[in-house]
């Protein structure tokens, strides 16, 4: 259809031109010329109207958010973001709602040099699948395998907004005028960790992002690395608008297992503790150690040094409402 | 969703295991070590159900398509397969179907020795999108902006089978039985021209993959390269079934804007003519001389060396159909 090829226009107006690629938009492939000695990290994600944002979310938000989760998952490997290949199915061509989803997607890539070199437009029910690629020095990306009992447990930034604004979204809370915004702005424009994540590479012995959730994520990388977990809840880095809006032990549960926060959780050794802090202080990140990994096969949560149980059950609810 | 963590350890059974891939699926993303003096090309397509493929296709095929489509932008660059990332999105978890995805598409997979290197599985109305990366040595790939006025046009196998393939599913046309099954295959199972490809780099000016028809595809290649075309009918590879089955008039129509056919279209100098046809002779693949390039700015097509006009409203028809 000739209106797919306008949407092409959009596509190769983007300002960044890297100078490893060698052939951009328009033939068949894109060719790239990655630089020796580097390797190449490579994640697709797909977000879906409806599953993973909001059917009334803004063009300019999810294209935003579709960058974003993206170089969330590289910035866990710890690799420099480089070139985006995108995927759009749309119902109808819809010029309006391409630029702005261009805006949203291309101010993300500029600030972080990234091109798109790549992109497919397709009729159907709306959905954007990304594939990012990013460099990063041979044997230097971090991993979920990497940990070990007695590693602390550290988080970037807050956690828990993403979950209360999707409750806001439905109305299932109060939330006050003066904390809206920047909640919304948690679960609409999430902020990747890049930098944080290629300041860890040299300390963090295990890393992943938060897409799913404290206790799914940290969960992965407790299997991948054989080790358990304990968490303390009264350490969990947690806004004010969430302290404020729902109880201690929901803002918590929320905390836990409401995802899409898209912050880097790691582990660290004890001897590689004070150099980590140092390196992360300089990539304009907060951290807080959350707890610390065991020989245990689970992951428990401490609240005020006692044992709690965690609430698996509101777990289960929010995986199966997202994915 | 937990049936959702099922679905991986398909896409983990995959039976190729690359040397240069350092880390495979599992992790945040994954690690490839392409080697020194290669450049890498890369391509994003996404399949919707209903619209690139009819709703009642086997899994198998929409496996086998979704990996053929993008090894033939490959092809049409030269490249040698390397790495697939895989994102579906289906209504619900039907491990059946994904068995039947997986076996359709590992087995082309297997064939080029491709390692599937990341998959996302996402709910919602069944599409795949799928990023294909190949190797190339540096410079030697092909583009759709070398061709030069005079260069001959070539395409390789036959032409057509795949929209006549369409019409009978949809019952537009009475398909002889002995001519079904090798014309469904064409639509269903189409074989991406990957050693040819790599063949073509040092003999083609110009190449591209047959998705949309030659008027189509060709007009890629003149835009790119500002030059216009003469197709001379009589020489289209049209296949027995083709020929047979519908007016020799529909028949070139179906093989210049139909699409579908995953074949190659590629021109080549005077000089390079030899050279080539000894070079494609090695690569399993039958090519045909189908025109010339000229300093026109249109494609003609001639018939018994007469200008004949082409039907470019069902040109329209069937891209909208198609896209």
């Amino acid at each position: 259809m000739k209106e797919f090829e306008l949407i092409k226009r959009f596509f190769t107006e983007q300002v960044i031109k890297r100078k490893d690629v060698v052939l951009g938009i328009g033939d068949d492939c894109a060719i790239v010329s990655p630089s020796e000695r580097q390797n190449i990290a490579i994640t697709t994600d797909t977000l879906v109207a409806g599953v993973h944002f909001p059917h009334e979310t803004s063009a300019q938000a999810i294209g935003h958010k579709a960058i974003a989760v993206n170089l969330s998952d590289l910035a866990a490997m710890g690799a420099e973001p480089a070139w985006i290949s995108l995927a759009i199915t749309m119902p109808e061509v819809d010029l309006k709602w391409v630029e702005g989803f261009c805006h949203g997607a291309f101010e993300l890539c500029e600030y972080y040099n990234v091109q798109l070199i790549g992109g497919d437009t397709t009729q159907g029910p709306l959905a954007i699948t990304v594939t990012a690629q990013g460099l990063i020095p041979m044997n230097k990306h971090l991993t979920r395998s990497g940990a070990k009992a007695g590693d602390w447990v550290y988080v970037t930034g807050e956690i828990g907004d993403a979950a209360l604004a999707l409750k806001d979204v439905f109305n299932e809370i109060n939330l006050a005028t003066e904390y809206r915004e920047s909640v919304r702005r948690r679960l609409d424009y999430p902020t990747p960790r890049v930098l944080a994540g290629q300041a860890l590479r040299e300390y963090a012995s295990a890393a992943i992002d938060l897409s799913d959730g404290i206790i799914s994520d940290l969960g992965h990388i407790c299997r991948a690395s054989q080790v358990g977990a304990n968490i303390v809840l009264d350490d969990l880095p947690i806004s004010n608008a969430l302290r404020d809006t729902v109880s201690l032990e929901e803002a918590f549960e929320m905390a836990l297992v409401g995802g899409d926060d898209y912050e880097l959780l790691f582990t660290v050794s004890e001897d590689n503790k004070v150099g980590m802090e140092t390196a992360l202080a300089n990539s304009g990140n907060t951290i807080t150690c959350i707890g610390q990994l065991n020989r245990s096969e689970k992951i428990t949560t401490t609240l005020n040094s006692k044992a709690i149980a965690i609430n698996a059950k509101s777990f289960e609810h929010f995986a199966s409402s997202k994915k």
